[in-house]
């Protein structure tokens, strides 16, 4: 269902905050991003927000909603943000409350994992579907939910949180203690020292620059033998957890962004095979695992979107 | 919201066909079970399901629907079911065709898990909650979810199968190959296997017999520290499953049935404390683990309670 409505979508990240116009998936205009540093506190912050937001609606008069990501816990219902374990001095901000009273526009405020699989979802590689998990990966891995068409929070808006599923019920502790924690096992840094250790094994030095998914990527695709395992012993940890996923969820897709999924078919390839080698035909046939169509502006477009559904 | 439509449960076993009737979560009534082996095949038996909702409806003419659930893959929608495996004979067979036009009442057709989880919801442990997981604990582990209100079934109508999701990536092979597949641990066969082992490690021989669920707790209750052992291993089997689905989908609760559940505070004491101790403060918080509150019954009031529901 195309939108008409024209909004603008807020990506804020641990170190900036980017803004962009959207109508219909389509971005239309991108602002110069906003160094979260320079400012004080939320309230230097959101005032700023608001002066871009103010100018873009001089280009765009017909902006007639805002989407804001956050890289943490938010209470959606009224765009409350918890707190923002990277961005000092953000905890218990009405965020929807401030930002709708400087600029007079309608806000919503969502979990910047939830606004990205909102993008593919609606614009991107989960487009026409019904039910689509979403994944990021990158330090940690985020994900997101769309089931029976509409974007799930869960009962504390803390759903999605795929890094943090266990693979391994002894294995390597996660951030909250738990045991086997996904990105303890395919977040970019683990991936590094796994591949490190691979090439130790072989009397092969390599450094943590050496071992980025990127680097991995252009050391398989030129041969590596090393490289390829690592990879596939990537596709078997990260698949474990897709299929458990598929298994609880029958979903019409994985879509998947970040760094790793820029491996194309060094990942995508062993990723498919062990996943169909873990469900059911039934399962099974109905499931693609896709890469995400939208990189660095999943965020924005995301946010407009949702913020633009959000007029009904 | 109450209801106040009548309606006739019908929980289609391995063995036997089990019919009720049905008021807001209330059993008025309920029939001699059918034994699925006097009848040849599905047009008999479906037969013969009709002719005791026609007795059911002299007795109770406010009946108004049919809620059938059975052991297997359906498609709820055209209310098809795919194949039963424990039950000759019935594969690709339209029940909410046949039935509803030898009975002229509207008839749906649900999976058995799904059909306890929709009583739970509706009438049970999970009344009034947004979010909820339940599970059946047996031979195998069956699962539903209740997620934003409403029975989640999935693309393929597959969803729920928590006993298939893996708590190991090279652990034991489900029965689709699936490493580390959950009932392969807390299954009551595998719960069995190893109590005996942890009694044989202390050279005590037992048999199965003596390693049911129902027997270890009974052993646990009596002091017996392996008992006490083996509820705390299979707590942190289930646990490492239940945290994970809980980082997935952040729910209100968690609804347990079946024999394991039988153990209350055994295993729902250990359980507690493993799922705790894997999850970050706002997903656990928001998170309760509970007994089921029906039994034998669930299928009946739920499948009853769907097709009353359905009539919105």
């Amino acid at each position: 269902m195309p939108t008409y409505t024209t909004s603008v979508g807020i990506d804020f990240g641990g170190t900036s905050v980017k803004l962009g116009v959207c109508r219909d998936g389509e971005l239309l205009c991108t602002d110069a991003p906003i160094p979260t540093a320079n400012f004080p506190g939320p309230a230097a912050l959101i005032g700023e927000m608001a002066a871009r937001v103010a100018k873009l609606k001089e280009k765009f008069p017909a902006i007639a909603a805002i989407g804001v990501g956050v890289p943490g816990l938010v209470d959606f219902e009224h765009g409350f943000v918890h707190v923002l374990t990277n961005v000092p001095g953000w905890k218990h901000v009405p965020l929807k409350a401030i930002l709708g009273e400087k600029t007079g526009l309608p806000v919503i405020v969502e979990n910047d994992a939830n606004a990205m699989a909102y993008a593919e979802f609606r614009y991107g590689a989960g487009r026409g579907m019904n039910n689509v998990v979403a994944l990021t990966m990158g330090t940690g891995i985020g994900g997101g939910l769309i089931l029976n068409g509409q974007l799930y929070r869960g009962s504390g808006c803390a759903a999605g949180e795929i890094g943090q599923m266990s693979i391994h019920f002894d294995g390597v502790a996660g951030h909250y203690g738990n045991l086997g924690a996904l990105e303890k096992y395919t977040g970019n840094q683990q991936i590094a020292e796994h591949a490190m250790r691979r090439y130790a094994e072989a009397h092969i030095q390599k450094s943590a620059e050496d071992c980025t998914p990127k680097k991995i990527a252009e050391a398989a695709q030129a041969g590596d033998d090393i490289a390829r395992q690592v990879w596939d012993e990537i596709a078997d940890w990260l698949g474990t957890a897709l299929a458990s996923i598929a298994w609880l969820l029958n979903p019409d897709a994985f879509v998947i962004g970040g760094g790793v999924a820029q491996a194309g078919d060094l990942i995508f390839g062993p990723l498919n095979r062990k996943v169909q080698s873990m469900l059911s035909t039934v399962v099974w046939e109905r499931l693609q695992i896709l890469p995400a169509r939208f990189s660095n502006e999943s965020g924005i477009i995301g946010n407009a979107a949702l913020a633009a559904d959000s007029l009904g």
